[in-house]
C-alpha cells in the first residue's frame, strides 16, 4: 500500500543495505554520524500502532537483529532507536549506533552538538561498515 | 535484575501511572508536553536487544497499546516513541503525543524550539490526561 507524494513510498530514502518481505534498511546520510540506519516498512502507516500485531513483531524482531550486529561490528557505547514520523509519516525506525566521542553524545542526535567528532575515529567507524552491510544484508533477509 | 547508581532502578522516574508484571509506565515531568510518558523496563537491560524474544513482544505490545489509547484519548498529529538511553543506560521507551501546535513540532522534541506551545492547547490537552491514565492504567495491566 503506497501512498502518492510519500518520499519513502517514491524513493528508497537513503542507501539500501538490506531488503526484506516487508521492510529495507537503508543508511541514511546524516552528517557525522556514519552508523545511522533507517528500517523503513513497506506498506504506508504512520504509527507503529497501526500495524497488526504479526507485523509489529516482524519489525521489532528486524529492528533487534539490526541492532545486534550493530553492536557486534562497531561496539557503540549505546544504540538509539526512534519512530518519530513528525515530517515523513511513513512508518520507519532510526536506529543509530552513538559513541562518547561523537557530536552529540550524550545528547540526542536532534539535538545542538557538543563538540566536532575526530574525523580519526569517523574514518575507522566508516571503515567497519562495508563488513557491517554485508552482516545486514545476510541477516535481514526475511 | 537492579543496578546500583541507576535512577530508573532506585526511583519510578516519574509520576507512575501504570504497573505491568515486567515494567511500568510513568509520565515524564518535561516541560511543555504534558502527555510525555516513559515505558520503564523492570530489569536493568541497556540495550532493546539484551531483551529475549518473548520479553521483546511484550515490551513492544505495551508500548503498543499505550499508544493506541494515547491516540484514542488525545488524536495527537503524530506519536513519537524512543529507546535512546544515553544518560540513562536502562531500557525506557519514550511515548509522546506530539501536536502540529506543540513548541517543536515537527523537529524532535530534543531539538530546537520552534514557538511557544499555545497555553489554551497546553490546559485543554492536560485536562484530558485523568482519564487517559485511568484507562492505561486499566490496560497495561499485564
Amino acid at each position: 500500500m503506497r501512498s502518492p507524494g510519500c518520499p519513502l513510498c517514491e524513493s528508497a530514502g537513503g542507501e539500501l543495505v538490506a531488503t526484506g518481505a516487508h521492510f529495507r534498511l537503508i543508511r541514511a546520510d546524516e552528517a557525522g554520524f556514519p552508523a545511522f540506519y533507517r528500517l523503513v516498512w513497506g506498506d504506508h502507516v504512520a504509527e507503529f500502532s497501526d500495524l497488526a500485531a504479526d507485523e509489529r513483531q516482524h519489525c521489532m524482531e528486524a529492528v533487534a537483529a539490526a541492532e545486534r550486529l550493530v553492536r557486534e561490528h562497531l561496539s557503540p557505547d549505546k544504540v538509539n532507536l526512534a519512530a518519530l514520523g513528525n515530517q515523513v509519516p511513513h512508518l520507519h525506525w532510526h536506529l543509530i549506533a552513538r559513541f562518547r566521542w561523537d557530536s552529540h553524545f550524550p545528547s540526542p542526535v536532534w539535538a545542538a552538538a557538543q563538540r566536532p567528532a575526530p574525523a580519526d575515529k569517523l574514518a575507522a567507524l566508516q571503515a567497519r561498515l562495508p563488513a557491517l552491510d554485508q552482516a545486514l544484508r545476510q541477516r535481514l533477509a526475511f
